[in-house]
């Protein structure tokens, strides 16, 4: 049994699309961001750095998404979610859900979280007119080198495509013009269609609402 | 047979050590960042994202460290570098090396390399004077609640140690005094003491000179 805190609009969704295509039980724990609900002192015990995804486990908790998505696909080996067999294909997933986290998610922080970085307001509008350029340079990357198609790591589906779905989400309020991605926006045309996708969004959209 | 590629000074210093500590057949290849060496067409057909490290194994090329670290660990068994039996045990040395590559590492690249998310010498002088308060908040973190001891995962080296030790080198450069990390401190000398450490580190410097 996992229990999944998350944010709508955040990261987090990669590991509840995960946890579902997985076909866990699972129960999950909404905080609102806005009211800052992830620094309270309750969160913190469970999550000292303040963030999302948190995932409970009768393990204990983890938390920092390429390792809970590693987590649940090795805890349900026969939803295949990735190559545990084979220790190279398995660093490449690796590999490339850690690009998405330490370069692409860090790239998009820089909109709206420039106060992570430095002091001075010039400083955020100045990070924050530079987001569709980065974001644009990290999505041509995946896009040339690093989707393989149909999914990322080619035909079987990975851990690697709702992180990728999840960050992708963001391109449009970054100004990327998905038109010029045609590869990313193909995936994410089969991701969305994918039924725990669609679960899972409706039912994020639904408790935010 | 490994090579990495690497350039002194960088976080491909865990890679490099856990070659060593993993008893692995491999040579180097150092990369001159002065010179831009890392964006020479030869190397961005190898790593189309102009970094370090990158590993070219029997299988194919591999680059991020929590992914080259995994694979290293996962290649050499008998070296015990990561609890591969143990699933959840596992991700947490995958969440604590994730932690490292998207918060620490960042957090302390915005003192040289402000350029990748802003573009005025007035954000990267923000960003810099900002960069000993991050990185002391990201190892108060690490001292309080992650570092077990005497390794960063308790009894056992992991994989997390030489990386962990490569980010915490970097702390004398930004104004984080030791002394307020005991626990930190006293790992980093634990591990300067290790002959792979030592042997690794000879070698750098030697070819840096």
């Amino acid at each position: 049994m996992f229990k999944l805190y998350y944010a709508p609009g955040t990261c987090a969704l990669a590991s509840h699309v995960t946890l579902e295509e997985a076909g866990a039980s699972y129960t999950t724990e909404r905080l609102d961001f806005k009211s800052n609900q992830q620094s309270s002192p309750e969160y913190l015990k469970l999550n000292p750095k303040g963030r999302v995804p948190t995932l409970v486990t009768d393990h204990g908790i983890l938390t920092e998404t390429p390792a809970v998505l590693a987590f649940i696909a090795q805890s349900f080996p026969k939803a295949k979610l990735a190559p545990h067999e084979d220790a190279f294909a398995f660093a490449q997933v690796q590999a490339f859900n850690s690009y998405l986290c330490s370069t692409v998610h860090v790239a998009l922080a820089h909109k709206g979280r420039g106060y992570r970085w430095a002091a001075e307001e010039s400083s955020f509008a100045d990070m924050k007119r530079k987001v569709p350029e980065t974001m644009a340079a990290c999505f041509a990357l995946s896009e040339r080198d690093m989707l393989n198609g149909p999914w990322v790591m080619g035909e079987q589906y990975t851990i690697c495509d709702p992180y990728l779905f999840t960050v992708a989400l963001w391109l449009e309020g970054d100004s990327v013009d998905l038109k010029t991605l045609p590869r990313v926006a193909d995936h994410m045309k089969r991701m969305s269609e994918r039924p725990a996708v669609k679960k899972v969004m409706g039912e994020q959209q639904a408790k935010a609402a």
